[in-house]
């Protein structure tokens, strides 16, 4: 009985502590990113050999990082205070003695300072109080700051990162993937070894269960099953050394003592492995540890397509298994965070996760630190895509504390841009840089002034004008505002052709050249660079003819496919996915690849990069019909930032029904169209429904509004669900 | 007898593999120094409390580094290879797999390129083999260049760091300082506990024998016993708390078990310590650890004045306890490396242990990475002691790989100097930056044009000039050169005030101030700025006049004696240095303080920045004896880079005689002189002997010549004694 009570009070202690504290761990903002980034961007193996992106900048975080909050206490709070490295602790402008580990705040105002050190992992702090407690509305500064922390601040202070890690166990530097156990679909006896088929792309740590002998294991990983059977040209491979209970991974030299199950220490993407035992080995079975993002599913698509459903959920998973400590590219190879990839994962994100966490992660590792010495992943085009999709994401999210965050890494970045440009204010490749824009299949001149490129340098500093106006920097407004004016005004007469009724390639010299490539005519479309009737020429001129060199990477088929959409030609984008997304299925892709040509056939697939397996068969820019479908066919788009208003424009582009959902920062918008009715329910925010139809609609809710022709548009409430009736 | 053989195999194998491996552990030049540096300023506790120099800049390692080298190999070898992080190795262009630790490599030509990922601490490597290894011959690179390993390289890379970590177990992330027990002198019972005297200044870890109990431990350390009988005000204490065989330190709540010798986990600086139980705990004795650079003593001084020789080893003394991981200013507070301290400990260190590696560590961490965005230590004086710094280091070693890895830091420092010159070309304090100068007992205008820091500029200008040159840097040469001869040229004109005979202190909108001060007319001195009948008006008018405001700390002592000294003033100089530190010495000094004023007595000495125990007892800056007796009294300097040339002057300034020993990179030079003969013997180098004499010397070797007046000189060979016999 005595043993009952004390287990009770014991319980209701802890769940008291647990319920009441409040807190979360806080670091300097981008600093942990860039670290954890760094660890995730560091994993990446080539046939068993570390790779790392040695070719771009690679960034530390601050050692020393000091954290203050001034607050009022209407109750007396006890605190705890936890953190990663040496620190000390000021109160109300007294530096206590040691490092104390809690702390007793009476009644009343209060400010404490609290200073962090630490080489290793970024310093991070938790504080945790029943009304006090640590997060982004504390200060932070680093080292490059004078900080006089008894005599007050005398500049700016920003305000601190954080995410979810909410107890003192939760260490920042300890996170981890979530894992869990899968098992294989097949094993059978392949080429003196075994082949194991998990039945669909994934990714994770490979287990042995039962291991025990001695010799070696030569592990062979394929995204398809020649890569797996394929040791000598395979790109990604382990070796085993086993004796009696203990395993050493030979490329690492990490050595384990094995229990009934040995987990691989390094995770790799595969579909199909082999398995080769040399010497006497022996195991019972292979499975392997599922590692992903816990990301919560939150938009969905479903319709009476088939074909496009597989599709949506293919691009689904292939963005799932992309999104990790940051968006990266692809799970196989690179496993990198590249900034033109993460913009369409950041715009497929906010149709199925809504993650707002990782795409700030991904915002702050590419970006990196100040100075400036280089382009983002050195790639032009790449810095313009990162400065759009800050704008993105404050559109998506309304998270103006995050652009107020970021602002100042904006502004040194197009500083950068500008103090690169050439006497006629365009951008050219400086030595050292890398212009992209797309691998293509046939040659394209990337000297000169491109047309592409100056479309995104524009596109970046209307943004930068935008984001200044936002963060009331007026000066920086004007200006900015000036150069993307300047620069619009040149894009026409410098680059468009009447004869060829397109933007030419580029411009050497004063010269236009004599090429055409879709880049800029697509951009120039979706960015509504050009009037209606050019977008027209364009499209017959441009995007319909085949003698204009065809697009094969789903990278910009995404912008392809955007700009059909935006001139309202939903009905062949629609064939257009079931052909080309539809074709990789029928390929037999569990997931979406880097590059597909549909000419190609049978194991040509696998080649890229003159290697035979050398193509990514998941790769996140392969993902983009799950944000076509959700912002051109259920039609919905935030017009003020988070969702505080937003527009739904259900087109069926040729389908009988379909039924999705859209997350927003405060709920879910849920669209259902077909023949007959449109059904719209938002959790929040003002949306306005948009339709066309030939008769007179009705409304359960709302009123009515007849546009010009067939354009009808009705008010959606929160909370309510509205139906129109369409005949 | 088949064991023995064995044993004997074992034996003979093991020290093969011990003589036969060369190579010794390297990093990016200044990026290990910087983070060891980092780990030693984030040390220093005031009252219990962590206190980081939270105003410095703080930098970080570059998480990745590439190392490569080229070579021939006349036969074949076998290599192992050892890092600290991830790492790769391509070799003759070829990725290897796995991240090899051995590789046998044939004759003949081979690049070898390995890429090193590490954030916690600097990638470091190291190779060894028969015949090729790694060291400073190795070139490396950060992720600030772009790098394309297989594709050769398009930049300069660096030459690799290195230190003497020369096997695979000593790995440098590890080092510590060197530790031997020492015992105390001095056990008594006081105020509630017990008092240890160890019988002079020392530092290292609390060592408790025979602990056991349980309680509380409070341990207050004191440079006097004043202090550690003072556990309410002084500077650094200790708490433990005592369970069983569970020893918790309160301050970093670090938990050891206990066996018989229980060691603080924190190096402290004390002389005295009283410890005080609470609760039942008991112990048999107190020892300590004692922790320091195991630097050897190579220059020596002994002279017929005891009081001398006794400043003179208290001098080494203390200049030792604040050489560390960095020279540092004093070893009970700050312990932090200071510009302004470092370039006397760095002169210090060339008469007494020549320890380069010291001086290249504290001139990598005190400077940082780029860019520049704060004064070194913040302080716009002591940004300039750091380019002096430099030269001095390259003209006492010869040097001139440490002088181009350094170089363009030296360059951007520069530049932050010279973008924040006032209209007339002179440096002015900007806000954050400190104008120090000196603790002074009476007040001194900082503002405006300061004549010292204008002649600090002009001297870090021409050192500039001079640098340049050396690292064949045309365009920086012509360009410091004419800045530095511009500067130069204003500085009399600006300052100089006829009726005072004196350089003002400064000028403010134009106008000379009134006020005199020590500094710019001593540094003008030595500086040779200025022209000897002036030298002789400023003796009289400055250094000689009490009216103008004396100097009370060691540290501008040792610029105010060496300008008597550049005047020849020897004798008046060493009644000086029996006066002042030879006061500190009857105070109950063992090592040399950061402020001494003749005239306090008793505990007023303890006293400083408002706190009873503030002042440092060990402070760096007090040690300069050793370097005016080796340069002014045995009179040794290089006159070319690394004492390719040199020149020995003794003089005996009141002395009967001395006999010293002062240290080169390549030997020693003995140097003993009294009133009848000169001896002097040098291990390499081309030397001459200078010395005055009313009679005609004789020489045991070369020829003597006879210069104006009473002036000789005689040059010495390397490796023979030379005697001059003088009457």
């Amino acid at each position: 009985m005595k043993k009952l009570i004390l287990m009770l009070v014991t319980l209701s202690v802890s769940s008291l502590s647990l319920w009441a504290q409040v807190g979360t761990w806080i670091w300097y903002p981008g600093d942990y990113e860039i670290w954890l980034g760094n660890e995730m961007n560091n994993r990446r193996t080539e046939r068993g050999s570390f790779y790392p992106p040695y070719m771009w900048r690679i960034d530390s975080h601050f050692p020393i990082v000091e954290f203050r909050k001034g607050f009022n206490l209407a109750q007396a709070d006890k605190i705890s205070i936890q953190t990663e490295g040496t620190y000390n602790v000021v109160l109300d402008g007294q530096r206590l003695f040691g490092a104390p580990q809690t702390l007793d705040l009476p009644v009343g105002d209060h400010t404490l300072i609290i200073q962090v050190f630490n080489q290793k992992t970024p310093p991070t702090l938790l504080i945790q109080g029943q009304t006090i407690g640590t997060d982004s509305t504390w200060l932070v500064c680093g080292p490059d700051k004078k900080r006089l922390p008894e005599k007050g601040h005398d500049f700016a202070y920003l305000r601190a990162g954080c995410w979810n890690f909410n107890t003192p166990a939760q260490k920042p530097s300890e996170f981890k993937l979530s894992t869990t156990p899968m098992e294989g679909t097949l094993r059978q006896s392949e080429k003196g070894g075994e082949l194991f088929d998990f039945g669909k792309e994934t990714f994770g740590y490979l287990r042995f269960h039962g291991l025990k002998g001695e010799g070696k294991i030569k592990i062979t990983y394929g995204e398809s099953m020649e890569e797996a059977l394929d040791w000598d040209r395979s790109e990604t491979l382990d070796l085993l050394s086993v004796k009696g209970n203990q395993v050493t991974d030979e490329i690492t030299h990490s050595a384990a003592t094995v229990g009934e199950i040995y987990t691989h220490p390094q995770s790799k993407a595969f579909r199909y492995v082999h398995i080769a035992c040399e010497g006497e080995v022996k195991y019972d079975k292979v499975s392997m540890l599922y590692e992903y993002l816990p990301s919560k599913y939150r938009g969905s698509f479903l319709c009476n397509d088939e074909e496009l459903n597989r599709i949506w959920d293919v691009g689904a998973y292939t963005l799932h298994l992309t999104s990790r400590e940051t968006f990266i590219d692809g799970i196989k190879r690179d496993r990198w965070a590249w900034s033109g990839d993460a913009l369409q994962s950041y715009l497929m994100n906010y149709y199925l996760f809504f993650d707002q966490e990782a795409v700030k992660r991904t915002a702050w590792l590419l970006r990196g630190k100040d100075p400036v010495y280089c382009h983002i992943n050195t790639i032009l085009d790449y810095t313009f895509y990162w400065f759009m999709g800050i704008y993105d994401y404050y559109l998506y999210t309304g998270d103006s504390v995050f652009l107020e965050q970021i602002y100042p890494r904006m502004q040194s970045m197009m500083e950068f841009v500008l103090s690169r440009t050439n006497a006629n204010g365009m951008v050219e490749g400086q030595p050292g840089d890398w212009v992209f824009i797309d691998w293509t299949d046939g040659p394209m001149d990337k000297s000169g002034e491109i047309s592409f490129e100056q479309m995104l340098f524009c596109k970046s500093l209307e943004t930068m004008t935008l984001c200044a106006g936002l963060v009331d920097q007026k000066a920086d407004q004007d200006k900015y505002g000036k150069l993307a004016s300047d620069l619009r005004a040149k894009l026409e007469p410098t680059f468009w052709n009447d004869e060829k009724k397109a933007f030419v390639n580029n411009v050497v010299q004063g010269k236009q050249s004599d090429a055409v490539t879709r880049y800029a005519n697509m951009f120039a479309i979706f960015f509504n660079y050009i009037s209606p009737e050019k977008q027209q020429l364009i499209k017959n001129s441009v995007l319909l003819n085949d003698q204009v060199m065809k697009i094969s990477t789903p990278y910009m088929r995404f912008y392809e496919l955007e700009a059909f959409c935006a001139m309202g030609e939903q009905e062949s984008v629609l064939k257009e996915m079931k052909a080309y997304w539809g074709g990789m299925i029928k390929q037999g892709a569990t997931s979406f690849w880097e590059k597909y040509n549909p000419e190609n056939t049978g194991v040509q697939h696998l080649e890229m990069y003159g290697r035979p397996y050398g193509k990514s068969l998941c790769h996140s820019w392969g993902a983009s019909p799950i944000y076509l479908l959700g912002k051109y066919y259920l039609g919905v788009k935030p017009t003020q930032p988070g969702y505080k208003a937003y527009s739904v424009t259900p087109v069926l582009g040729g389908l009988e029904w379909m039924d999705g959902i859209v997350p927003t920062p405060n709920g879910d918008i849920h669209v259902y169209r077909d023949a007959k009715s449109i059904k719209v329910k938002a959790a929040a925010g003002e949306g306005t429904l948009y339709f066309e139809t030939e008769k007179t609609p009705k409304a359960n809710e709302g009123e009515l509004v007849h546009g010009s022709g067939n354009q009808w548009s009705l008010p959606i409430p929160p909370g309510k669900e509205i139906i129109v009736t369409l005949e």
